[in-house]
């Protein structure tokens, strides 16, 4: 077997221990051999404040995986790759698409470090199948629904409501990271509504109008705030049929009847796709679904609502 | 002499008639055959009152120059790439940085047509100087305050405080055009604060703070409210001397003296480089400063401030 990748995590908060630090337990690839974070610990491994930290302790590490906030992320990624580490970021890649490009000048210039913007949602188990079922049908239309509750799902975040934290384009984005790999052809924003809570940052619920190509169009509807039910639903209107995408793209159905879908999990999928990039010395950074949400932003109309609480 | 390109002119208001109607009858490049708007009226040639119906008229026409507010021109622009039109675009080159994507894609698709996504300050008088001086110098900091009175400027133009009308960032998108051009080295965000009238849904007032390179700090000050002085400045400090560039562009100042500098006007340069691309059937579509416009959208923190009305 060849060596493992000696791996430090960076960021030991919820996502960080719900999902990469049992993936990296079970990938054989990996060795976890420090944890680095100003407040969650690892047990088990050395533990770091900073990157900083973990570079000066001259310990032996190949490569890290970056889940704190996107909001300072590209500053540990720039000292990672300058200290010829190879990265790993959690969704999405930062908090600007130009630290982002600037992240991938510096990883090209290096020579054989990887760096590797996940996408988690695309590896949902329903989303290979969805993606080849797509390829040969035309696209008449498509419908975005994801609505979760933020108190459950991101408890006591309040960075995820603070301008750059993305608000509701946190989840959101994963619903752009599937269309995006799973629809044929370019798709662009027409307009957009964004719903800031009072004294907010960041949006609470979005709307979306988008178009695929030509004139096929793309709908999506982003809600923080119902408690029940949650939705996660992709449906894809084409000429021969129509696919849904249920539970973040977990599960797939053709016109109505369940498909047989497989996969090894998102974050054991990100991590197989990690040590293929380290090993051929390649880099995978698509910035389609951030771009998508800086022209939601952009082009946005903003509205505001009531003040939100945790 | 070459052919000349017939050129329609899509657009007809207040940058139209300002300076790409006086540019166009100056260059030999180009004759003028057709205005393209819904309202505006051009004497002496066919006037059309949308795309399509210069497309059908059966006119022949070799380029457009479009000149339209930013939302909805990309629509514009692909019907004229289509018919196989070469593609002029006033500054931004559209509403969202997808759509300006898909152009490049259309244009690339296509054989020999030209889109040129232009961006009128790079061609002040000053700042090819300004590039040469900088090239070599290593930058400590630098900053821009670029600060106009909106109804002097823009009197009237409601569109620009709409959402994806840019607001402030209409005319700040011009210094950013500069920065982009003139500093040596890629230019980040790091922070932004964007200040909105009540019930507008564009900022009236930003402030940016970028990093340029590793570690030099770029600060920008755009703002659409004083009404007196008006500021159009960049000062660049660097280990070898400070230059300043005033005017938008037009004046050169190195350690407080003024330097000779020279140009044909800024439109009178666009059309020119379009003649330049048209006839190499090249294009030139830099999107740096539109998506350092559209990470401040991201990233930046909103306020809110008086309404406002023209």
């Amino acid at each position: 077997m060849a060596e493992r990748i000696k791996l430090a995590l960076v960021g030991i908060g919820k996502i960080a221990r719900d999902q990469h630090l049992p993936a990296i337990a079970a990938d054989n690839a990996f060795e976890l051999v420090a944890a680095v974070s100003r407040s969650g610990r690892v047990e088990g491994v050395p533990n770091f404040n900073d990157i900083a930290a973990l570079i000066e302790s001259g310990l032996p590490v190949d490569a890290v995986s970056l889940c704190t906030p996107p909001v300072g992320r590209h500053r540990i990624a720039a000292q990672a790759l300058a200290a010829g580490l190879h990265v790993m970021l959690e969704k999405p890649p930062g908090a600007t698409l130009a630290e982002v490009h600037q992240l991938q000048a510096q990883a090209a210039a290096g020579s054989g470090r990887s760096l590797f913007a996940t996408w988690h949602s695309r590896h949902a188990a329903g989303v290979d199948a969805a993606r080849a079922w797509l390829a040969d049908k035309q696209i008449k239309q498509a419908a975005i629904v994801w609505r979760e509750d933020i108190r459950v799902w991101h408890p006591g975040q309040e960075w995820i409501l603070e301008a750059g934290g993305l608000g509701v384009f946190d989840p959101g984005i994963n619903a752009l990271s599937i269309v995006t790999s799973i629809l044929p052809g370019a798709l662009r924003l027409e307009s957009a509504k964004l719903v800031f809570p009072a004294g907010r940052g960041a949006p609470i619920a979005a709307g979306l109008a988008m178009v695929l190509g030509e004139a096929a169009p793309v709908s999506a509807d982003f809600d923080f705030r119902p408690t029940w039910p949650q939705s996660w639903d992709i449906t894809v209107e084409t000429d021969r049929g129509t696919l849904m995408l249920t539970e973040g793209g977990a599960r797939l159905w053709i016109d109505g009847e369940e498909q047989r879908t497989d996969g090894i999990g998102e974050y054991p999928a990100l991590y197989r796709r990690f040590a293929e990039l380290v090993a051929a010395g390649r880099s995978d950074c698509d910035l389609r679904p951030m771009a998508l949400v800086a022209d939601a932003f952009l082009l946005g109309e903003r509205t505001e609502t009531d003040p939100f609480a945790f």
